[in-house]
């Protein structure tokens, strides 16, 4: 229970994902977790994803140093949250199987409330065509069909939202639920051991 | 003292640095901090650096995502080796100036014996023109002036060269002496807090 795990966050532009990433990373760090966000916007700007496009090729490069960069931290014990469009369903399913302990959340924020919140213009320049290859209008997004959590951040406040894949994260035996206390602690409180 | 550094070993092909960084890494293991080698032989085999050349921008490139991938592991606490040839002097002084907490290691086993170590043949096919762009044949080596450490691998053994890497790290204050205990044991053994 006590290893590190990779959280992918997928979904449209806009949708969220960096906000809920950030937000994730805090809470699972106040449980005494060491985290690492990985964020797609970011990366493309460092030595890792400057020279990529929005090619599928490159879109599934970038996806594939993302998954490196998060084996290397989740091998050193950090819980890696990703957070990245990665529209292709195959390269979704191709990291999940390289990184072993991994959650899929898809943030499935739709399409118009992406439109809403839309802070830097790129949806609207996409929409007016003048971006090439912009997911969710001229390039496909393969929504995942069975992701490990489903967050609608038009639906959910982002705490909520944070809950819910808390909640599903403990589920699948990947964190310790918040309420209950570690093992070594479990065993001290455990009334079997107290002899008075 | 506590926090985690980058060592970077730099040198000719087949100098060494792989065997001296995995060796070190244990080292540094066996003192209770985290490690991983970031070996540039094994780095060209992933996403990373799989489209990577040898012309001077391409092992910029490369240089650069060894850097991006200590920095990360260093800001979560992993004490990094880097074994990459790493060439161009101007290259390793902006990595050097990314990093902070950095020792340059260079591993000076000069060419001939480099040449004598060649187990899989490199030098001999670059010799023979077979390979072009190999670095001290016909592409530069630009050797670290002022290096932290110096370790000449046809001179001194693997052990020796470790050694003298680990009292280096403690000279700049990277790594805790061996001998010594840490801060709260030596409070323990601090004989003005004993009361017998």
């Amino acid at each position: 229970m006590e290893s590190a795990f990779t959280v992918w966050c997928t979904g449209l532009p806009s949708s969220g994902k960096s906000q809920l990433a950030e937000t994730l990373a805090s809470a699972i760090g106040a449980r005494g977790l060491q985290t690492e966000v990985i964020n797609s916007g970011k990366m493309r700007k460092t030595p890792l994803g400057a020279s990529l496009g929005f090619s599928r090729d490159d879109r599934d490069t970038n996806i594939q140093r993302h998954a490196f960069a998060a084996n290397l931290l989740v091998r050193n014990g950090v819980v890696a949250i990703v957070s990245a469009v990665s529209p292709y369903a195959d390269t979704r399913r191709a990291v999940r199987n390289e990184l072993g302990a991994f959650a899929e959340v898809y943030v499935s924020t739709p399409k118009s409330a992406c439109i809403d919140r839309d802070k830097d213009g790129a949806w609207a320049r996409a929409l007016r065509g003048e971006i090439r290859g912009f997911t969710g209008v001229d390039d496909p997004y393969e929504a995942p069909i069975e992701p490990d959590v489903d967050v609608d951040l038009s639906q959910l406040s982002l705490e909520a939202a944070v809950n819910r894949v808390l909640a599903a994260l403990e589920h699948m035996n990947l964190l310790q639920p918040s309420g209950s206390v570690s093992s070594e602690d479990a065993g001290l409180l455990d009334p079997a051991l107290r002899t008075t």
